[in-house]
């Protein structure tokens, strides 16, 4: 089984890295916090005078390579690995990708070890990718194919208004996947 | 139709670009020149005791984004992607990524425009892809899947050895393709 793991939100934790550096390079400044967040892009949740301050958080070199991990997700990571699942990181980087893509790859090395670097996929389009099973926090995933993986619906803030698609977290994984 | 271009080889003159910087580096050196290439890798065609400076060529900053583009390639993509194919640039990199994933990103901004990011997946297991068709200048294709596209063997001197797989390049594509 052939089990395709998003980096962003599922094992980069995306949403805490970014608010901590937003909290640290404008204290004084609107936030939202993680609990609050309700649109999957969290420039959606800021007003429009502060997408470019947003933006600037998310483009600054180190970003990318020094988000915390997600909780639970490295572990959930090792446990998939030797439970023999065959995984795949697959990934869509940012529009700038000077540094988001190569800092994707060193967290990974980082994270999950040198061996894990051949498993990453970088892709815009998740749907041309093969696999069983995508664990993805974004609900709408669309591309050129009619996807032949499953998606199941990683918890996040900003996707539970989403209904009738299974959902997965780090603590739920065996239950969804077993054995 | 979906067509997967491979990079190196067929897009960017990895071949013209090593042998350029090699010569430059090492000008009294031994080299192979190109028509004599015989190895998929070109460390294969040179004696183990140049292997660390063979790699050191390839390893060194700038080297995947100055690469030129291979005589026709860009001609070719533009005429394929005018003719409506829907063209990904599929492409695995080195296992120094450094330097090379974020570089394979701007040749791409480069030399066919910054629309064409949004169409590069980076792979080490290009059976992973679906496609209808994959251009690539290695012959033995290998991953996890049975691949769904159908190999087109891009022609080099080193890989004329291989028989029995179709075969194109950049002045050939139409015949192959159509219309």
């Amino acid at each position: 089984m052939i089990i395709l793991v998003d980096m962003d939100g599922v094992l980069a934790d995306f949403e805490g890295g970014f608010l901590a550096r937003w909290r640290e390079r404008h204290p004084n400044s609107f936030f939202v916090p993680i609990a609050e967040r309700r649109s999957f892009y969290i420039r959606d949740d800021y007003p429009t005078e502060l997408h470019a301050s947003v933006a600037a958080i998310y483009h600054t070199e180190g970003f990318f390579e020094q988000l915390p991990p997600v909780a639970g997700a490295l572990e959930g990571i090792r446990q998939m690995h030797g439970a023999g699942y065959d995984l795949r990181i697959c990934t869509a980087p940012i529009t700038s990708y000077r540094y988001c893509v190569p800092e994707k790859y060193a967290w990974v090395e980082k994270n999950l070890g040198a061996d894990f670097i051949k498993r990453i996929i970088i892709t815009k389009d998740k749907t041309a990718i093969r696999g069983d099973i995508l664990i993805d926090d974004r609900p709408d995933i669309e591309g050129a194919y009619i996807p032949q993986w499953r998606h199941l619906l990683f918890d996040a803030p900003y996707n539970r208004h989403v209904q009738g698609q299974p959902r997965i977290d780090w603590s739920s994984w065996r239950d969804l996947l077993g054995p």
